[in-house]
């Protein structure tokens, strides 16, 4: 094991070990599609390496597949996929947030600016779509071409309601289904479909993977408002920054008291180094980062009760693992 | 005809009226895909429409299948397509050349900003792929996959060499043929492929839409350059703002005396408002315009040859005029 790996990747690395040769097929797939003959592009992509996170999308995929209990050659081609998607959403997404750390190390855009950064992650999308098609059907296709526009449209979304200080519960999980939870749903049911699963196990198990997204994102979306980017390893605070209303956030205004939502409304209109530390002591007052802490608790355990209708094995205890560590983040 | 159109949309309109039906129909298909239920997704999806151009590569498309005598119903549906493709790259091309202007309105970027010309290109990328899987089989989707990659590839390339002031007149070739002819030559391979054209017919079309291509981004690189902007309708002059060398002045580099060069060197290295104004002599001097000109007439002739396998008709004689009117720009 790689011991400059940051702890999570370790403990990512340990905890996929049953599928290490599975991921690492996946792996190779990915490096040998993304490479290019140009040393300008090469460049870039190779600083894609020192970004890498832990395979948590490839590896969903690959434990479904496992867990059904039909691992073939089309599942490490399509988790090379599907970490494409991801990585390509996560290089525009730091040009969206202007991140300049991720993983501790420099983002493309802030090392080569906003124009490579574009086209980097317009290149990861493509080549995800060029190798869905090297199967021998369309149903990959089909089902990345429908992801990858739904966890757009999610981000759209999203964007658009930018500073609306008054986004509804509602629409914040229709945002969040689609950036985050419709990705990983993806990935767990290309594992169960393309192993030849049947129609209601898919359709478990696509669920899972929505389950768990929503369970993760919301932790990821208390880690930015109460973590320590220490322990993190990335920007915190890029939501208030970028005046994304999150579950916290949205809970707090739907009950706190007038005055203390007048004073809370004040401070994000007018941001400071100091907004998250502000901000903490009103939220705990209205129960707000606890409410949402609850709700990721039960998304953690609806996905793990999707996951009755696979047999016991090492695989699926993992996937039950997973769904259980979604929701303890560093924060 | 809409009679606001701009004059170059109305020869469109007349060039193309004896496939306006199946234009209609791509028209009308690609709308009803990128409609979107969310207002601000939908307000930006709308803007789109002001943004339309002429429609080139949808009727390069829908004009070979009708040349190759086999329109059917995978046409429009792929004519869509190419168009969604075309315009995901020029939201993102608006991003990275700052431009505010395009096709006489304000981009999308200078209105809404960065961050949603991005998502809006993603999203118009992903439904493109995800409209390609609609069709029976996956040759659409690998050919419109590899080609998406290519024509990254092409953009990341010339980002790559941007400020690269020893361009060479190859790697130039590379580039425009990746981020232009790439598509084109998809355009009519698609047309003549989903019409069941034998295979060296494909290949013959494929070669006239990238000799097409070439020959088109030519002619823009010198309208760019020498080209006046009450007349195009856009920002002229952005390939000097972004430092992107074109074929004029890499033949004026390699054709200049050591002082001419010296003095050009200077002015690029110090952009000013008179920079076209002050280059136009230089490159006169040189021949390099002219230059330029002759081998987007020759690449417009080899596209012309490239037709010669088809039989005679009204959809043959129109692509012949677009591979001529290709370097007939207004500069």
């Amino acid at each position: 094991m790689n011991p400059t790996l940051a702890p999570n990747l370790r403990s990512a690395a340990i905890l996929f070990a049953p599928i290490a040769d599975d991921l690492e097929a996946a792996e190779k797939i990915l490096r040998d599609t993304i490479d290019s003959p140009e040393p300008g592009v090469d460049r870039l992509v190779d600083h894609l390496s020192h970004y890498r996170g832990k395979r948590l999308r490839p590896a969903l995929l690959l434990l479904t597949a496992r867990a059904c209990g039909n691992l073939n050659s089309a599942h490490p081609v399509l988790a090379a996929v599907v970490e494409m998607v991801h990585t390509a959403t996560l290089v525009h997404d730091d040009v969206l947030d202007s991140a300049d750390v991720r993983r501790h190390v420099q983002t493309v855009n802030a090392r080569w600016g906003n124009q490579a950064s574009i086209l980097l992650g317009d290149y990861l999308f493509t080549h995800a779509f060029h190798l869905s098609a090297s199967l021998d059907d369309v149903r990959a296709c089909r089902i990345i071409g429908e992801t990858t526009n739904r966890v757009c449209a999610g981000e759209l979304h999203q964007v658009c309601e930018r500073g609306n200080l008054d986004l509804s519960e509602e629409a914040y999980f229709n945002i969040i289904d689609g950036k985050t939870a419709e990705l990983t749903a993806c990935a767990c049911r290309l594992g169960a479909l393309y192993a030849d699963s049947r129609e209601d196990v898919v359709e478990h198990l696509a669920n899972y993977g929505r389950y768990l997204g929503l369970a993760f994102q919301i932790a990821d979306d208390l880690l930015d408002l109460v973590g320590e980017e220490r322990v993190a390893g990335k920007s915190l605070g890029t939501d208030l920054d970028q005046k994304k209303m999150t579950l916290p956030l949205i809970h707090f205004f739907a009950n706190a008291d007038a005055a203390r939502a007048q004073r809370v409304r004040q401070w994000l209109g007018t941001p400071s180094p100091r907004l998250r530390e502000l901000l903490r002591p009103e939220l705990e007052a209205t129960g707000s980062i606890r409410y949402a802490r609850e709700r990721a608790l039960e998304y953690s355990a609806a996905a793990i009760a999707e996951l009755g209708c696979l047999p016991h094995s090492e695989y699926r205890n993992i996937l039950e693992f997973m769904a259980d560590q979604a929701v303890r983040r560093d924060c």
